[in-house]
């Protein structure tokens, strides 16, 4: 298949090195030109505008935030203006509902196809394949990228005709995992301040009650109290959640646990945790409870 | 060995079965004798009075609370009263911290050994000899009681020299279960009121991201909105969040996630909640949304 | 003063008409032309067009929201389109502190002068007279357009040289507002389900500890369970706590209870409250008290 | 009237100087016997014992919690075992509703009267009799006790005959007072870091909106950001905190702000709080926003 790719971070770059293996054609294309050399080498074309890499049957985006969307999307010789009608814009990134909305909308009226395909899973998993991928949009065009969604990941879910609901499902998963994360930090200043010993504490929790990846993960880096460097950094988590938050904003769905989550990640923010990873939100209980000068 | 057990509900009745069925020779009481019926068939002797079941090498009580507890140790010819020297205590209920450093002490000054073994899992569990046990106080106690505590669990978690620290740790599992069941709870809230298929959803969370018993079963439950019969009734999980926030006070270690399960468990009774499960908070966030009437 | 005036809902009716009656030239704009005719009959023209209203030295804006000012400020012949250099644009609208930053760069680049003059106050307080102005921006057009503040107003703090910063603080006075909807709120719920009367609780806090109309007001309309009609509409000050919580996102300060607000207007609103007075809020703790039926 | 008066602290002895000089006849008691000197200077006899203050009509007790009442009624020679059947003890200390309802109990077993007249207002008002009490009990008692009442306060509200609702009162008002500390100290961090000037922000509020002493007094602490000396300590406000939430546990009564208030409380007494200020929760805000670094 034919295939442009937008937006080459670590996570984007993961995704198209695996299109690649998968045997499709890539046109990649990044802001900074440079980061398309690896792909360049595995066999990928670079492309030198964002129209260069709208030529073929699909084009992936994976971006950092709604404002690079629009850029890409509606900016001159932008997606919009570039795609081919019929083709299909997958879009990968963690953006707001609202705006994919708005993307499904004017995606209709270029008479172009719309897909979204976000994903779970950190740059490793990228690598490894090993994405889980929430799928939504038309079945036939889901049925048309569905070989580009088994090159990059382990699993898809294709949650409904409506693009932008593998949007929400993807806020609704990372204010999951921030949850976990508040949870383990406020058990954890519990038990830790009563003189517990923290990772055999947690080494506990995960063998006997929580053997999954996040609680492990996650639990780990709070009990040690290691946030740098960041696996998912914190800028992005808070993101998320105002994300989440925005979207039941408009759904009318109070949510009190995503509000203190907001919170806790404005108070991170506010000390300089702009660098740390996300689960740093889960270190703060044992900051108020001083728990650490116990 | 020699052992008392006090308290025959599901839990304490399935506890002693396997008590049994391990070899040891059982003298059983319940404030209500019928319960001891079942077990006696299986071996056990009925006691006459507390004081009866305390003239072994050991006494365990499961009971329901704190009042319980008190009750069977302090009152008149209760364990304090009745339990020879060098005996131990075996406290498997999910009572406070604070009472349970009151045991530690009463038993010290009696002479008397005392041993928290507190215990993960529903009677199913209990029956099928799949506990978690969580263990604390001097370790030449727990040597003793350790043949007891295999024959009712799958695992023990020796936590530390302090009985109590096994009530804390009991407490705060509990609270970690609760987190999850309001995290789901808002989660499926809000796909819900987009219109996403809540089974679908709750599937895909438990297959790709939470594999995980806690989450299929709450969150089964919360997709399900159906709360009754009870496999672990609301006031026995408010109570736990509540002995919990007891501890933090007393730790002085601020947990808002649990003020807001305190919270939720407090309308829930407030509106008639008593007969319904625990996870029936993770309900609330859908009732606040208006979700179900959308 | 030769002054235009946009927007002539009850607030901005009641504004314009003291801005006449202090002897000032008034050019008045509505969408739906009908409004002006009280005024017209009170002296003012009516503008047949945006531009007809930015003829004169000021004009005053009191519309919705963002997107009302945002079309007549930057819409075709719109205020920055109309308004003569040198003239001052003086809004009054409570929208978010982001809008007003970008007014300011606007006017600032398009030769004009901007004041922010928000108003606390009802309409009966505006039509009185009684409002409370908060302005800021530069002094020379502050001093300039004192006059008119003094006419619609009882009261004027002039807060800063940075014209958003009226609207940050009009923001967080109506988050003080609905602070005390909550708190007085949760007190009822605690004591109506105690037994005791509501309204002689409120009657005691309002005489010997909190003597001031706000806690009067909606402690009243909260005792009395009444929230129609409604004074102020459940969306604006559901808009209100939005826009305060926008500004604290940007400025990195977390704001728990603000947030608990956010979460109470949700539930409202999510249950048909969008024609309830926005201290309707403080009666949802007795809902979730379930106190009424006590 | 001949009066017992137990508890001579800041409060009580201020109250029983009052006592004094309207004319009754006081015995005074204080487990510290130094603290009875001035009072006996101006004419009061000191008590050898409890039960020698407990030998007039009626005896008033003014104490710091629930463990001090409890000693003070319940102990050997205690105000049970002493007082005249008929007499009436007054209890003005902030204890739980739960503690005043064994207490009315336990008086009416013995033949005694019971009231509780809690009141409000520092030392300072308490000298200026100036204080505002709040009143419950049998109508009979109230009568008898009103010239007493008359002596110490500026008013007093009689508010149900069933005693302990003028502590749940009393409670509820140091909810609402510390609601305030919250919401001022979140507008304040708001403001703050935006740049306003903090003092003159607050002179605008209670000038323009809240001019009403508590928004002064805490408002004013919060804007200095000095919390020592303490005028009411931290640990009695999170004391007062508590016996609220206690207070709604027991009536199911979900109170999410005082919740929040509990957890703020913790926070300032995890760091070395126990000397400041209650109105220090108010400063935490601005900590969390990182404010005065800003």
């Amino acid at each position: 298949m034919k295939v442009g790719f937008i937006g080459l971070g670590h996570m984007g770059a993961a995704m198209a090195s695996n299109l690649i293996k998968g045997g499709n054609q890539l046109t990649v294309y990044n802001r900074t030109p440079a980061k398309a050399d690896a792909l360049v080498a595995l066999g990928a074309k670079a492309a030198a505008s964002l129209a260069d890499a709208c030529q073929g049957d699909a084009v992936m985006t994976m971006l950092a935030n709604d404002a690079a969307v629009e850029n890409v999307v509606f900016g001159e010789g932008g997606i919009i203006d570039s795609l081919p009608r019929g083709a299909i814009h997958i879009s990968s990134s963690t953006i707001s509902v609202a705006l994919a909305e708005r993307l499904t909308a004017a995606h209709k009226a270029a008479g172009q196809r719309f897909v979204v395909a976000t994903v779970f899973g950190r740059p490793d998993a990228a690598a490894a394949k090993q994405l889980v991928v929430v799928a939504a949009g038309e079945p036939e065009a889901i049925k048309t990228v569905t070989p580009l969604l088994d090159a990059i990941g382990r699993t898809t879910y294709v949650a409904s005709e409506t693009p932008s609901i593998a949007n929400l499902i993807k806020l609704s998963g990372n204010f999951l995992f921030v949850s976990i994360m508040e949870s383990l930090g406020e058990a954890i200043a519990l038990i830790g301040k009563a003189g517990i010993d923290r990772k055999e504490y947690l080494d506990f929790l995960t063998s006997a009650l929580f053997d999954v990846p996040s609680y492990k993960l996650y639990g780990g880096l709070i009990v040690a109290g290691k946030f740098e460097p960041a696996l998912f950094a914190a800028p992005l988590g808070y993101k998320d959640i105002r994300l989440a938050l925005a979207a039941a904003d408009d759904l009318r769905v109070p949510m009190p646990l995503a509000s203190l989550l907001r919170d806790r990640f404005l108070t991170l923010l506010a000390h300089g945790g702009e660098t740390l990873d996300w689960s740093a939100v889960g270190g703060l209980a044992s900051k108020d409870a001083n728990e650490l000068a116990a």
